[in-house]
Order: structure tokens, then sequence, then C-alpha cells
């Protein structure tokens, strides 16, 4: 069995790597640290874990995060990287599921997360996880940066396009809904059930940080930088992201043989029949992405839509899939799971 | 006191109205009709309005509705466009809020809506109840076709832009989120909460009926055609049309300017502050639309949201604005609640 | 106008009041005060108001609170009963939303509320404000203690058997279920939408401050002390309260006449038909408590259900209709809205 | 393998169950019937299925039941009790999540489902599948009743208490709260999001299905008729069903020490540390019921909480839990899946 930590497990992303690790054949959790929680059972914070899970929080200066063969960070952005390093000194192998690692651009970077980059030569180092761009890096690499909910939705959906460069890159549009988890699970009363029950907006449309994750994505595969306005919006759901995204076709193209041929036997990518409309809660809980193709009317503008469960696939389903690819592990070995529905 | 009648007062937009109506203080109602509950309380139906609406639904063929000034057809599609002459013979006025009058061709809305128009000369009469657009002719009319709620919208979203020729006209592009009341109080598993609870979904993409009726309003106000991409969407809420709107400026604009002016003195159309990211709590149960600009990162995409309540603005609110137009009485005579939030 | 004042307007209780006195047709809103958010106008804080309330949140040591003829406590237990004393020295009349004048044993308050009481005197003089039972006493009251949600729900429900005393007094239960709003627009992760949606659960069990509150409201109705087993539990809602009550019949009664006649001429109680269920949409945002009565098979014991909306019965609404009654308005003024459904 | 067969697999029993079966490493799903579906495509019904299940539903009258070693009733009542008898015969065992042979009272059940009974023998024959009692005679039983959902929470909750005679087994007290999908995929406009959603009520109270088959249960385990007020609600969540048991102390007992010594070993039931207050999320999407003790004020009122997911220990996950029985396979096995949280 091979030993995996996680720093920070006490957020939603946290709890989520957690249920998934637990279930894994191949993996053991040696360890899980917390500094606010350091001392509490795990299953005292989340009742779910009782009887999977029958470990404490650690505290993160005394954890043996040494002895483990790789090690998960979920922890808020700007703490991977300050103790990443240590750890891949040590011959232990990293992922980090905050944004610390994802902008190759360490001077974007400092301006989108307002703090200096503690780690500048562990970003050129990083593979951006997203397997169905990077996998055979990812299964080389040390330290793995683990995509944003959005910027996996969001890529998986456009890249295709991007790729075969049909569409008009100065002007891509995705408008995407989430889930309220995807804030986390911290104090602050803007996340109260009383306050986004019944209740829709947008936020961040003068800029979000996954924009600049998005863009360098879908510049890497066009060749060339593109132009993206990107706007999230909060729906009153826990889990899921679903985005749309509208591009302008500018070259005759098959749009759908270019799907089918980019994700052909990619195991978390369904391409779904003709006229399809996916619903978030067809993902809920499991580490998939749709993607349904549509042309309204004939006309030149493509929409395309992407669901996935933000914290599986946007976030911990992800991260094992990643130390999957690391460790040599079957790619779906523990989260192959069926989505639950309803 | 002025004599109302409602025609189909079973669903959500009927309950809705008699709610509004119950306490307009310058209307009776005169009668509310449906087929299916004929000799049922209303209150019965609907234990909210115990107290305040104190009728039973009749029969439509037995009910006396030329002895009122106003009816309103809050009926499905295809049952205002069969019942309307008489009663406009009869010389009562009438507020259709379902969709028969709402498209000036004739052949088009027959495309859209699967069936034969039953009088086209009709069409031709109705005025499109957006006061914010015909107040005038609205004032002066015998029959008017009340908005539907993505149009409502979307309409008050774009309009500026599009009056003011500053945009890409061809190129539109709506992107709307709607509660599920929307779709009406029928029996019907996609309505479903276990259905639609916890997840998100578009719907519709290939062609939604509310398109040739957002396009028509915004060709009408270019003075040409414009090519329009609206994508909806189902949000797991009750009530809340939330659109946000794509536009490409190809001149030189004080787009805030424009909003400034184009809806001064509106009494339900309110421009929030810049930087605003307006939710649909904000206008819940009330009759106003909340308007946010935004031009993301300068560039020449504009961003306009737009939220309105679909039930009230987005239906029976704007049937009583049309009415209190139409009738003579102050222009927010009993829809000047505040929005219930939270 | 009468000029009133409320202390502490950023909670949901406080909102839910500004919405009331905005529609109110006698009163004018003279401070609304918040130490946190001073300076803030009120209706950037809800965007809801807008249009309806001008006021920016004052300094509570600057407002002009003593120039109003009745001010609001919709503040944290403890903040009341500090400042209560002065206002009612300058002749200002006092209606406090918190828990600060609701039990009449000190004691026990400063057991259950873990804080000293600041003025013991005050409590001798304030009156409990649950108008179906004292409403004279309200009349000319200088302080109203404005009761709790869970206790107006209760109360409404058991008090015509326990004045009757025809159910064991001993061994009431009160099995009850609130909205999330009833826990506060405080920044907490328990009232997170990803914490308490799509859940339910009991809570409080061992003891919730409400308790000794009902209990003295019944003991007082029945003239001896009544043992009761009060259980709260947190369903998935913004608003509402659904009491459930059971209580065993313990002499010949006719129940159903007991309460046509406790209830008969209250305009805000409303028994529903035999055979009813109400809901808590059918009073959202309404001041009504609705409540129906079942002897399931014909057993000796009862079951009284009870329906309020927490915000208005059971908070905000019910302290408009005490101001009425202290300041000789109509009862209903400004309250008697249609609920909002769906 | 072993293969087994599913009739009415639409619903959201049916759905679960493919969930769970499709995950299951000792059986093979044969067949899936469905009157009016038939020739659809089960993913296409159920687009969380995709690449995990690769069937067709068939019509019920070609099915190859037969061939199954066991089949699943996931239909609506009054089905299993006409086919399960030939599939018997054919030495097929047979497992039904409905309600036909629950009741062993044949009479009773007829009044109660308003239907005569078509294989009264049967009912005879049939165990009653709560393993937690009846374990070793589902075992070797040809055909299981599967327990209700309220009845698996409200007996495990009070079993203990009703074996042990420490309570007044004269005036149980029920008092539950189910998720929406307790009432199935049916058209129906009661369940829609719409009527539902932010709401909370009582339903039933007369007298719920539930209540003789709670009743028989609790009266075998007493050896005694008990007497049991029944009152389910509705709450806006999807799964979940939470019991909250009142039951008056007539001797001295260790309360915790009963449910220890009761529940040891057992692996699904959950006996939470004192204090708790579990939610239903916390068992979401698993075959676990949480249960918690209290006593509170120490009085003479035992308050006991239950949870679980009404689609899985609640009907699909507890008869996979039988058929493991049946079948020799590990109890555990295909239904040991960590909880969803959030």
């Amino acid at each position: 069995m091979i030993k995996v930590g996680v720093v920070g497990g006490t957020g939603y992303t946290g709890v989520e790597l957690l249920r998934l690790l637990a279930q894994h054949p191949e993996v053991e959790i040696e360890a899980i640290t917390s500094r606010g929680e350091a001392g509490t059972v795990v299953s005292d914070l989340f009742p779910s874990l009782r009887g999977h899970i029958d470990l404490t929080f650690s505290d993160p200066a005394q954890a043996p995060l040494e002895r483990c063969d790789l090690v998960f960070f979920a922890t808020p952005n700007g703490v991977a990287m300050k103790q990443a390093g240590p750890l891949l000194d040590a011959g232990v192998r990293v992922i980090d599921l905050a944004a610390d690692f994802r902008i190759r651009d360490v001077a974007e970077w400092e301006r989108w997360y307002g703090m200096k980059h503690a780690s500048p030569e562990l970003v050129a180092e990083a593979v951006y996880g997203l397997p169905e761009i990077n996998r055979e890096a990812i299964r080389g690499a040390r330290l793995v940066a683990n995509p944003g909910c959005y910027p996996t939705a969001v890529q998986l959906a456009a890249l295709p396009l991007v790729e075969a460069g049909v569409v008009d890159l100065d002007h891509l549009i995705a408008d995407a809904a989430s889930g309220v988890s995807g804030a986390g699970r911290k104090a602050d009363v803007h996340g109260l059930f009383a306050e986004v029950s019944d209740s829709f907006k947008a936020y961040a449309v003068p800029g979000h940080r996954h924009l600049p994750e998005i863009r360098q994505g879908l510049s890497a595969a066009a060749g060339r930088s593109v132009g993206l306005t990107f706007v999230p919006h909060l729906a009153p759901m826990i889990r899921g992201i679903h985005a749309t995204i509208y591009a302008r076709l500018v070259a005759q193209a098959d749009v759908r043989r270019i799907y089918e041929e980019r994700y052909r036997g990619e195991p978390f990518v369904d391409l779904m029949p003709e006229g399809s409309h996916p619903d978030t809660r067809s993902v809920r809980a499991s580490n998939l992405c749709r993607i349904a193709l549509h042309r309204p009317q004939g006309g030149d503008t493509l929409v395309v839509l992407s669901v996935i469960d933000n914290l599986v696939k946007g976030a911990a389903g992800q991260a094992v899939q990643n130390m999957n690819l690391m460790l040599g592990f079957g790619e779906s070995e523990g989260i192959a799971q069926v989505p639950v529905l309803p």
C-alpha cells in the first residue's frame, strides 16, 4: 500500500478527497493535518466519514509527511508554495489542489492572487494536472498543479475547437454557473443558505482568478494568445459546474467529429448524443465531464455545454486521477463511482 | 371600483395575478374561471389567498366576463386567440399573459407554437405590453400582449445598446437562467423537486419560443434584423430570471450614460451602481428589473446583467402595470411592493 | 407621521422590519443604527430596499433615537437591556425583538442566556408581546418583549388546549422545524448553504433557549407549571416555522370548537378546515399563523399543526403588530400583505 | 456471476438500485423491464448511468426473468403480488421493494392499500427484510418484503426500547421528515419544485400507509400491541429521512447500553456519541442508519433521533443487503460506499 498525506483536510475539497481516498484500493492515508483542528478526530468534524477514516487531524508541524509517497495540499492559496519544496526534496510527490503552481507567469500569478510567490522555481517544474492535455507529463511529474474547477469545465469544453483552430480565437465567451461548495467551507455571510438559496447572480465579472488560468490553457492549445470573456455565476446548489461556451465558427468544420477524435478513449470525458443538454446532477459525486454540442439555428455561433462536479473532476477526483497517473495505478482506480442521481 | 376577470387562474401566473389584484386599491375581481377547477373555492386550491380572495372558480362558459372592464388571460397558449374576440366586441379590454398575440408575423408564430392562429386580425391590433417601449400605445390599447419572462429580462437589458446602435447587431448573445416556476404548474416529471433541485442545465438550445419574440423586439429597436443566440438554463430556484447579455462594442460610446438616459424616470427599471452584480432575490416578489453594466478587462465585449421576478415583471406584475396604463390608474398602483429578502 | 427608529438593522429581522415599515402608511423611519455598518447606505447592504429606504446606517451613539416615538431593537440578546432604559426615560416606547425582556424569572433568564441581566426592573414592567394573549396590556405598554419565533408558533398552537385544561399538562411535546434565516445573518460555517441544503437535523435537543419562554407562556395559561419536551429541527428553507404539537386528551372536549372560540376575530390566526395540512409557504412573507387540528385514528393523542413565517409573525411582523397596538393604529396596518406563493 | 433482474426500473428506487448493482462485484444485470419505456436505452433515461449500464428497458412480458437467480420488483404497489408467484415457481428468488408482502394481516393490507391481494399465500411465506431483526430468516428466504423507508428509520430507532420494555408502549410518537424523492418519480403537481421548495408541511396525519407496517414491527418486538402516533412531514430536500421518536420511560434503564448491546456488530447501524444530532446528509447515498439518544432536562421523555437515506437503507441499499444475505455474499458487498458530503 502506498502512503499518502493530506495537508489541510477541513474544507470541502479535503473531505471529498478523504471520501475518495478511503475507497481507493491502493492507498493508505498516513496523516491528515489541520492547524485549526489538530487533535480533533476527523470523523467528529465529518460524521460522514465515521467507520471509514479512523484518524485524528495532526499538527502540520508534527505530521510525518516525509514518510508519505505522495502528499496532497487541500489548503488555501499560498500554503503549498511554502511547504512543497522540503517535501519534494525528501522524495515525496506533491499535488497542490490550490492555485499556487497553476500559472506559469509568476508575475501574473502575483497580480491575481495578491501575494508574492515563495517558490517561483517550482512553478517552472510543476505540471498542470489536466490529464486530457498533459497525461504523459503528469506520469513523470514530482509536482502537479491540480486545475481549478471552472478551468477544468471550460477547457475541456473549448479545447477541441481551439486546437482545431476553427473558431474566432479573439472573442471566446465562457459563461458558467457553479454550486456554492466552490466557495469553500469558511465562515462568510455571503455563503449562508439564506443568502444564496432561491437566488442566482453573476459575480466577479470584472475579473475572476480562474480567467488567467483558462486563458493560459487555451492559449497554449491555440499556439497564440486567445481572447476570452469569462462570467461565473452562483447557483443555489451544493455541487456542480455548468459551462456554456459561445464560439464563432470561422472555418468549415465537422465539429462533432473534432470532439469525437479529441476525446476518444478518454475515461472521464463523455461526449453526449446530439441534441443533449447535460445537467450537473448527471455527474454528481463522480469524476466525469459530460459535453454536448449545439449550433443553434444553423448559425455561425457554436454553443458547447459542459458539466462537472466541482469537488470531483473539478478538485479531489482529478487529484486522485493525477495521483493514479503519477504512481502508475489504473487511471480510474478509486474514482469510477456511478454518479448519484437523484 | 373597476371590475376585472381572470381566465385560467390555476397556474403560477394566475395565483400571482390574484395576489396582486387582491391588494390593488382600484379593482374588484368579478370572476376567476377554470375548466378543471370549476366549483372549487379559490383559497382551497391556494391557501395563501385565504381571507384575501373570497371567490369560487367558475366555468368559463358561465362566467360573467362581459360584465368586466378588463379580462386577463392566464391560460395556456392558444386559448386567448379564440376567446378574446367576443370580449373585445363586448367592449371589454383584454390582456393576454400567454403568447397568442406577441409575434406580429403570424406564420412565424404558427411555426414556433405549432398551431394555426385563430385570430390573425387581432395580432395586428394587439399592442406588445412592454411599457418601457410602448407606454403610450398601451394606454390606448384594447388588446395587450403581455411579454414573456425571458423577453422582458433580455430586452430591457439589451434595448439601450441596440437602439443606440453601438454594438455588433449580428452576434448578440443572451444567456439566461430561470427559476422553475417559469415552466408552470403542471404535472410533469421534469419539474419535480427531485429532478431539478441541486442541479443546473441548459435547455432548448436549438430554439426556444422566446427567441423570435426577443428578436422581433430587438429588431424593431434596431430598425433592422438582429442576430441573436439565446440559451436558457434551468436553475434550482422557484422564482427569478437572470440574463447575461454579451455584445461586442463597435463604436465609441458612454454606455452607462446611454442606459441612464434611456431609463430615466422608469418606475420599474433600476440601473445599479458601477460594479454591481444584482441577484434575483433582490427583486423577488416585486415588479422591478435591475440592470448592471460591465466591460471586463476593458475589452470590446460588454456584459449586461439583468434580473426580474419571472412571475411579476415577467408575467403578472407587468400585466397589472399594463392594466394600470390602460385604465388610467397610477402606473405603480398595486405593484409597488418591496422585494422579499431573504 | 409617527417617527420610529431601528437599532441594529443589519440582520434578517432588521431587513424584514425595514421592508414592513417602508410600506406602513403611518410611520416614518427616523434612524437605523449599526455599529459595524455605520456610514453604509442601507440599500447598498440590502439592494432589495433600493428606492424604498433612503437612509444610511448611523452610529448608535449618534443616532437621534430620543426623537423617535418608538424604537425597535433588532439587536443580539443583551443589547436592549442596556439601552432601553434611557429611551424609556426620554418618553420613547420600546419593542425588543431579542430575548432580553421575555423571561420574567431573571435568574432563569441569566441561566439560559449566560449573562447577567442589566435591567431586572424593566423585566417586571415589560409586556410579553403576543397580542393573542396580551392585547390590552400591549396597548398600554411602554416596553414590549417581542416573542421568539418558535414560542409564537408553539404557543398559538397549544394555548387553547392548555387554557381549556383538557390535555395532560405534564407531557406536552412540541416538535418544530425552522428555516435557516432563524439563525440570523452571521458568518458561521453551520449556516452555509453547502452545510444545510439537502439535509435535515434536530438541534439543541438537550435544551433550547426558547424552551423556558414557551413553558412560561403555557404555564401562565394553565395556571400551573406544565411539562414540555421541545425539539427544534433545521430544515433547508429560508423562511418558515412548522410546529407539530402532541398532547394527550384527558377530558371530553370538542377540540375544534375550543379553537374556534379562542381565535374568533383574531386577525392573524387562521384555523384551517378539517383535514388540513398547512405548509409554511402558505404564510410566506405574511403575518399569519395557520393552525390545523388532527386526532389520528381517533386515539387520545391530539396533533396540532401550526405554521408561521419566522421573520414576520415570528419577529418583524409581530413587532409591527405590537407597534400598531401601542400607537393606536389599526392592528393590521402595514402587515396585511398576501403571502407570496409559490 | 449471479444474474439479477429488475422489474420496473424507471423510478427513483429503480435508478438507485441500478447505481448500486452496477458497482456490485458479484452480480450481473440480466434485464431491466418497464412497460412504459420498453425499447428505451436505460442511460438515455438516466444519463448518470452512461458507461455503467449498457442495457435497454425490455417489455415485462418478453424479459428473460426466469433465467435470473434473483429478481427485484421496483414497481408500484400491486405488481409484485401478481408476478412473484411464477418466478418463485421457476426457482427465482424475489425481493419486492414495494409494499405487497410487508403486512402479514392481509385484510389490514387491503384496507390501507385499497385493493384485493392477489397472493395471500405468499404473504405468509414472505420474510420482512429488515436484517437487524430477521437476518437468519432472510438468508433462507425465497421471497423478501423490503421494508418501507419510514418503517426502517422508525423501527431501527425504537426497537431497542420496545424490546427492552422500558417505555410506555401505548403512546409512542414517531415524528418524521422525508425528502421528496420518497414520493417517487411520477408526474404530480404536488411534487413540483415550485410546490415543495422553501416550504415544510406535515401530511397524511390521519393515517399513512407506513403506520400499520411500523406498528406490526414494533408490536412483534414488544410481544404485544403497541400504540403509535406517526406524523410524516415533507422537507425540501431530495434524499433523507429523519425520525424523531418520543417515548416515555416507565422503568429504570441504562438506555445507551441497551442500544449498544442491541446494535453491536451491526454493519449499517451507527450509534452516535452522546449529545449528537445526526443530519441526513451524513448518510447521503449510503446504506447507514445513524442513531442518537437524548433525555432532555433529565425528564422521563426519551428522544431518539435516527437518519437514513430513504433511497438506500430505506429502499435500494437495503434490498441489496437482503440480496447479499440471500445469496451468501458478504453483507456489505457493493453497499459500503462512503456517504457523499457535502
